[in-house]
């Protein structure tokens, strides 16, 4: 790849006149806030790491938010729980349901379980054994389908019906993308603490929720950050998204390891924010993203899941410049099968 | 091993008219606290991490002291900055020197790197290549010694002696055993804002630096809670120091994977603190700190290497009773080999 770097212009990518309609049910600053409250005590806090010898490396200032650490192993309990604890008590008695790659199920089932109300959650025959094996650890029922043949949106809406459950969409949810914002809020606060000016934030995307609610935080605690998407190659849909001003869908054929950002057109919701918020996406190979998991094991001690590493692998590849700047990434999760994580670290 | 669970005895180990005299260069608690001070700002306040779904599987409460998050990837760097920054600045000007197996080198490097003196180092022959590479990394000039025909002391030594440098031990030093203490000051601290009332406190043991220095610091400000030194098996020097009220050899035919934890006996200092604040030790085998770096992996998203294993590796093979309990370990460090870690995963 010989992509240049991204220019780090804190104006959003789209002109004005040319931006779809902000969806309605977009949550604004205030019901990040208001989630901020609701998981207070049940999400971790996570860290904003920070090494002097990887800043050494990289010339410039790197800021990980390192959401493996997050209850579940991803940031996706924070818009699963906000979710939950934002339904009426008779509502939530009865249920919850959602389709997830694996994060947002597990996410889910853990908020559920933590409110005792039951869940159950479509996953992809193919998803990761150790995301299966937690989503059931955490209670929750599930049901297989095939990612590439069957529609998981369906099997959902009729499995919710039957039982009278409510659909907790991954990313196309008002109170999930409101969740996951305060992530950014976190960032915002934790850069602030460390008296780091943000020049950039980088978010990993799959339907875009975390970096919708992110980028909202963003633009409220840290004004004129520009905010970027990070996304693997063939499931840059954002990122195309974002250049053409409307809904672009991937090539159905792609493939990727990032098995937590496979989502195949922007959320209905989530890019009309997203639209408004970032300054562009950075895409990378699944080999960069294979070293970023590398860098975070040897500098940073911590565990990055393929799809949690795309916003580290586009610093390390160039995608954007950090020298002389402050960068902060989210490592958005760590659930990752042990001989994968053993192939990967072979490959260096 | 069938060792039966250790009993939760906050009386120490050895009854008073058998104690060893306090050697008089041991800290106090007012010596850790300036140790906090001066590393305030320098070294990582690392999280006190907790997973409800670890917890669950336990049937107790789990908390985690992440020292591989401490900058240069383990709690030496406490120690090692304390020492320095002690130093009166025309002496420091003159460099300081070590002997490690490898956390206190990179340790030591780093902080004299980041005060800006010379380091030299005398690492073993047999070091982990990342140990090395980092050492090197921050720095310092590296020496290679043979572990088991050479001593490192003397080489350490004479050396400094040519130069006119500090030699700053590894953990038979005040300030050393002081900036290590600061740990178990984070650890009380951390465990209180939680709510969370200490069973005990389990610390990985080599030289026995670190459980001095968190032993002094838990007696100040967690009065009454156990703490326990924990060592692989064939390099159980302290938990049978201990049990003898004396010092004891280790076989110098025993082999161990955990490389941060082969010191031959307790220091001269070290076990005299320890002969008056622990409650005992608990033995692993290599086979199980395996199986804890795995359930770290697995559960907490965190690179543990074999030595920083031990207190969670004695948890989970049963040596000490966690259900209904809760018990904070000391993760100390996270230098791994991709190689050793991938071959740990796939043992699993």
């Amino acid at each position: 790849m010989t992509a240049p770097a991204a220019a780090l212009a804190s104006a959003p990518i789209i002109p004005p006149e040319r931006l779809p309609p902000l969806h309605p049910a977009a949550p604004d600053i205030q019901a990040v806030e208001q989630a901020a409250e609701r998981i207070r005590g049940e999400a971790v806090l996570t860290p904003l790491l920070e090494v002097p010898a990887a800043n050494a490396i990289l010339g410039g200032r790197l800021l990980i938010k390192a959401e493996m650490l997050q209850r579940t192993g991803s940031f996706k309990f924070r818009g699963a729980y906000n979710s939950v604890a934002a339904l009426a008590p008779d509502v939530r008695a009865r249920g919850v349901v959602t389709y997830s790659s694996g994060n947002h199920a597990q996410g889910l089932a853990a908020a559920a379980q933590a409110m005792g109300v039951p869940a159950l959650i479509v996953m992809p025959a193919d998803a990761p054994a150790i995301k299966v094996e937690n989503t059931k650890g955490y209670g929750a029922e599930v049901v297989f389908y095939d990612r590439y043949t069957e529609s998981r949106e369906e099997i959902g809406e009729r499995l919710a019906n039957e039982r009278g459950a409510t659909i907790i969409r991954p990313y196309d949810e008002p109170n999930v993308i409101a969740g996951q914002g305060t992530c950014g809020l976190e960032i915002a606060m934790q850069a602030a603490a460390k008296g780091a000016k943000l020049d950039a934030v980088l978010v990993p995307a799959g339907g875009g929720g975390l970096v919708a609610g992110v980028s909202t935080a963003i633009a409220a605690r840290s004004p004129g950050t520009p905010v970027f998407c990070c996304e693997p190659a063939g499931f840059d849909d954002t990122t195309r998204s974002l250049a053409a001003a409307e809904w672009i869908e991937n090539d159905p054929a792609a493939r990727s390891f990032c098995d937590a950002l496979l989502a195949s057109t922007p959320g209905r919701i989530t890019f009309t924010i997203n639209a408004r918020r970032l300054s562009g996406g950075l895409v990378v190979t699944d080999a960069e993203v294979a070293e970023a998991m590398r860098f975070a094991f040897r500098h940073f001690k911590i565990v990055v899941e393929p799809g949690g590493a795309v916003g580290l692998a586009a610093i390390l590849a160039g995608r954007i410049d950090i020298r002389g700047r402050t960068i902060a990434v989210v490592c958005s999760g760590g659930n990752v099968d042990p001989a994968l994580y053993s192939e990967v670290l072979a490959g260096g």
